[in-house]
Parts: structure tokens; sequence; C-alpha cells
């Protein structure tokens, strides 16, 4: 294996474990998996639409489906096997894997709190599986009460292999400017948890117009409302003075910040512009800018398919904040085979290249140095136990 | 005056003629304009939670209002003698005028033709009356009947310092890629008159989260909505083919494209990786990329307050395609006085420099060349007449 510095490392992946694919099985209303007689892959609903089309099929008012709802739930989503064979195929070294969203955002209170346990415990169990290989984010039951809340952080701090959670943007179902989050944010940062935000509900469908549904397939809401969902909960976390108040909260942005790097200097000047803020105080020498954001709490992967947001991504927070990702198993390829070369894989790589020069210091770093740096992904990492 | 080649042109900046504050007066729904007794300056109220305010003070509920509502109409929106102020302050020696937001959107059916007329006729004889020094792009009546609609076409392109329209992204009521708009997009491109695409509505309130109103001033909707809403009109039009089917359209987003250059990388990988799109045949070689439309079809504004986006903004569609713009007469400076120096201004010039060195080529060109270029800033235009 190369040098520490040299590693590529692959901090955007996520994986189904067995447990969270049979809590969706399990369920009647989406998210849910559903498994169709002489169907290979179980199919994933999310989507309303999508629901809708299952209805007539279990009804039987649509006998003969052309397509099946959703998408299918092949092995990349859910095993391990399949996870290293995609890394080994694409030189990747480490993987940082994450549950995909929703995350826990539908489980009920009640069981929020075990749900998570066995979740994260699965990852943890992954993980010792493939010394070295593997890291996680782990997942937290938001929907639980408080103290099931900060028992799961509990739990998870003493987990070997974990480096953060992943964050959807709701929340306890106020967004992440909720001022309830502070302490919740407090005890991440007290343990060096770092929150890797991701999207999942994106903006209202009424945005994408009458033609959307059946003409532009999910494009725009993959394509803009998974990005602008990320760039207004960070920004709200900003107006909010989240930051400020926990100075030492790290944040890792999905899609190299939505896009934050690029509307940062219009959200300077429209805060400095604002009278009500101004008024209110709010705006003076000695505030904390969104450049100062970016270049201090925020880490931004590097899931933009382009050298052009790449480069706009390392002019905002720094070449030492950018950490390549895939977002395996999403985007499979669909002219050659699953199991071969990846675009999602080929063409974030070649936007650092492109960027930065093929192995160059910065590409280096980019492509791996910097999560092992910030993520601490070494074996013999100690847990900061008692901290928080 | 300087040559050509170093003219600074302001391609993004507005004014409310008289005809257009009259009409406004004479509303009792927003937006209307609302003048109170001592108070110098006329209100100009577009937000609901404005109109319940204004609603208040002309109910006797509210007394002693600690705020008007709405936003001063002061003379940088109506007077041409302050525009001219503005420009020789901060040494402008072009500006491309506009009415702003929401042009005639609310206008009924029946009354749009002819206000179209007037606004334009005024911006016509604003034009003649400073000779060289102003051009100014159109506003649409597209409330009214398609006859009216192609009749105010047939007006504009007469019009001697007239060089395109300006276009918000409802369209006929169903955003910009609505099939019954290409005849008009056809009818503008032939007569070489380019659509200053500008947003308004910016994005369903709910997205801004419960804290916004009260604790977030109007950051959010115009730091984030605007840019949103513009990127999304764009990709819609890009995915209904709008590009493909008009080859000859050319559009100027405002905010340097809100946020496309940074998120085209992402569309790309969106729409290749679509399953729906690539069953129907959508997605395959020779089909025009949202590079294409970036490098080809549109032109950006600079008004975008730093140089990281700016960057971007050249990446994506070329430095012969940015044109600079200060957004006059919004964004006034609130610790100093409006004669003076605007930040507007000055943000938008220093991205210039510090993204391609002052006084280089690029700059001269993004500040003034290419809009002299692009939009044919000379007295001696001949208009294509009877092209269309």
């Amino acid at each position: 294996m190369s040098s520490t510095s040299s590693k590529v490392v692959d901090i955007h992946t996520h994986m189904y474990p067995p447990a969270y694919v049979e809590l969706l099985e399990s369920r009647k209303a989406i998210p849910l998996i559903r498994r169709f007689p002489g169907v290979k892959d179980p199919r994933y609903v999310i989507l309303p639409a999508e629901a809708e089309a299952l209805d007539k099929i279990t009804s039987g008012s649509d006998t003969a489906p052309t397509n099946l709802p959703g998408r299918p739930i092949t092995t990349h989503f859910s095993s391990l096997a399949q996870k290293l064979h995609f890394m080994d195929t694409h030189g990747i070294d480490i993987s940082v894997i994450s549950l995909a969203n929703p995350w826990l955002d539908f489980v009920a209170s009640e069981s929020a709190g075990e749900t998570a346990k066995s979740i994260n415990t699965a990852f943890s169990e992954m993980c010792a599986s493939a010394p070295g290989r593997l890291f996680f984010f782990a997942t937290l039951p938001l929907t639980a009460p408080p103290e099931t809340l900060v028992a799961a952080i509990g739990h998870i701090k003493g987990l070997k292999y974990c480096r953060g959670v992943i964050l959807g943007t709701s929340g306890l179902g106020k967004g992440l400017d909720d001022a309830s989050l502070v302490p919740v944010y407090r005890a991440l940062a007290a343990n060096r948890l770092t929150i890797f935000l991701h999207p999942h509900y994106g903006l209202p469908s009424e945005v994408w117009g009458p033609r959307a549904t059946e003409e532009y397939g999910h494009v725009l809401p993959l394509a803009l409302g998974f990005p602008m969902e990320t760039t207004i909960a960070v920004a709200r976390m900003f107006l909010a003075g989240v930051f400020d108040a926990v100075p030492e909260l790290r944040m890792l942005l999905a899609h190299s910040g939505g896009t934050l790097p690029f509307l940062a200097g219009r959200i300077e000047s429209c805060v400095a512009h604002d009278g009500h803020l101004v008024r209110e105080g709010r705006v003076g020498p000695g505030r904390r800018t969104i450049w100062q954001v970016l270049k201090e709490q925020v880490y931004l992967d590097a899931v933009i398919y382009s050298e052009v947001g790449l480069k706009a991504a390392i002019d905002a927070s720094g070449v030492d904040r950018l950490m390549f990702g895939t977002d395996h198993p999403f985007f499979p390829p669909l002219n050659s085979d699953e199991q071969g070369e990846w675009e999602s894989m080929t063409w974030n790589k070649q936007a650092v290249s492109k960027a930065l020069g093929a192995d160059s210091e910065g590409a280096r770093a980019v492509m791996g140095g910097n999560a092992v740096e910030v993520l601490r992904l070494y074996e013999e990492e100690q847990q900061a136990g008692d901290e928080a």
C-alpha cells in the first residue's frame, strides 16, 4: 500500500446495512423497500409518484408495469464485499462509509434510539472486518427524546472506527438553525466528531414546474434541489450564529458545499446591506463572515463532477479542506458493467487532476491526504472518551 | 472619453420611470407604492408581511409605526439625473438600463400592451436624452394576449436604444420552459434582442424556516432565493430543449448565472446518469451539454461580489462572455452617503481586478468591452428591422 500521504480516500460513500434494509422492507409508507416475484433486486421507493405506481401494482389495477417503481437496491447498496470490490476497482484505499438518506428521519420516537444503536453497531462491525480500509460516520436518532440523543452520542464516541455523524437538514424538525440543536453540536464538537451534512429533501416540487415529472427525470431535484438544500441549511446556521456559538464545530459539506462557495460573496453583500440586520447591530466590525466559516469550520467534499466548481470550492475553503468522494452506490453507469469503472469516480478524479495537476501535492491532499489528517484515519486512534 | 475597448459599462442597473411609479401608486394590492405625510420618499411594498404592516397603519390600529413598511423609493429609482450622477461618481461610461422586478407581471391582460408601450417609450426617451450614455432592455407585456405580445416585439425592435428585453422567470405563467414561449424566443433572436434573465419570485418561503422572517432580514430570499430561481429557470429551459430549438437565442443571466457555473458539472452528471432520460434516448452522443449552452448561448453578468464566484463564471463561459454590473439602485450603502461611493460597485469591480488583474485585457473586456461588442452599444446602430 502507498504511503499515508498518497492514500486515496472516499469520504462520500453510502451503505444500507441489512438491519436498515429489513426496516425499510417492513414499512407500508415511503420510504420503503419492496420485493417483486422473479425480479432479482428489490426496489427502493422514496418519491410520492413512485408510491402511487406501487399502489396500482399492489391493488392489481396495473398488472403489467413496464417499469417497476423506485430504484433497484443492488448488492452495491448492502454488500460489504461489493463495496470493497468497488474500492479495489477504483484504487480507493480507505472509505468513510455512511448510511444514505433519509437515515432515521422516519423512525418513531420510541424506537429511534435502539434503531440507531443497531445501525451504528453494524457499521462498526463492518469497519472492524476490513481493518484499515473502512471508517464511518454514525447516524443519530434525531426523532428520539433528548436523553436518548445524548445517550446515542455517548455510544458512538466509543466506537473505534467512528469519525463523525451524517446529518440531514431537518434536524429535530425545525432545521439546523434550531437553538435546541446547539447542545448536540457542542457534544459532537467536544468529541471531535465531524458532521457530514447531506441533503435529502431538496426543494418544494412546485419549483420544478409542470413539465418536470414527466419529462426531466430526476435531474432537477438531484442536480439542483440537493445542493440548494445544503446551501440553505448552512446559511441558516450561519445567520443563527451557530458557528460563533460552537467555534469547535466542524462540518463536512456534501457536493462541495452545495453552492456556498459560489454564493458566499452575495451572502456577505446581502448581510452588509440588510437594513434590518444593520439596525439590530448584527452587522459590524468583528463579526464572523461566511468566508471565515468556509476557511475555518467547514470542509467540502469534491463530489462536483467538474474542475470549474472544484476550483471555486478550493478558492473558497483552501486546498487543505477539500476531500475526494464518489457518492457510491448512487449514479451507477447506465451504459457499462456495474462491476467496472464508474463515471462518478472518474469525473470527480479528473476534476481534481485538472484543477490541481495530476499527482501534484494539492491533488494528493484532496484525493486522500486531507481526509487522513482531518478525520484521523489511523488504526491506532484513541477515542476522546470522557471529554464531553 | 476613453476608447471603446476601455469603456466601463453597467449592464445590470434598474430604473422605475414615472409611468411605472404612477402605476404602482394607483394599486391597492402588492406590489404598490404608498406615500406617507411628512415622509420624503414614498415606500415600495412588495412582500406579504409588509402589506400586513401597511394594513395596520391604514386601518389606524398602528398609529405610531417604528418602521414604515417596504423600502424607500428614493430618487435613485426614478431620476435620470441621479442615474447619471451615480454613473459619473463611479466612472461608468454607459448604462444599459432596465425596469426592475416585478416588471408587468401583475398588470391585467387588457392593459398590459399599452402599459408596456408607455414604459418602453419612456426608456427610449431617457436614452435619447443622454445619447451615448444610455441603452436599455425593454419590457414585454407577458400577461397580454399572444397578438399583443407579438406587436410589442414589433414596437421595441424599432426603438433605437433598445438592445433586448428583461425577463422574469414566470413567462406566461408556467415558467420559461413553456413550449408556448418558443415563438417569442424565436422572434427575439431573429431581431438580435438579448434576453436579460432576472429573478423576482425566489423560492417558497417555507425553505427559509421559522426563524427567517424575524431574525435574518431579507438575506436568505435575496442572497439564495434569487440566484437559485435563475438557475432553476435556465436548467428547465435546457432540459426542455429550448436552446436546441432556438440556436440563435442569447441570454444574459443575472448574478453570474445564479449558481449555474458551479452546478454545471452536477447537472451534466445527473443527466448522463438518469435512467428515464437515457431510456428515452434524450442522452447520447451529439446532445447539447449545459457547458455548450454556457459557452455559446449565455452571457453572465459580473454581479457576484467576490472573485471566487467570478472566476468560476469565467471558467464556465469564457472571459469574453462576462459583463460588469452594479444592480443600482438596490443595495444602497447603509453607513455612508448615498451620493458617494457604493460598495455594490466597488466589491464587483474589485472582484474583476482580483480575478483577472487590474487593467488587464480581460478586466477591460469584463468591465465594458464585452458589453459594447455583444450588445452593440454604438450611437449609429442600425436596427434589424424587417428580419423577423
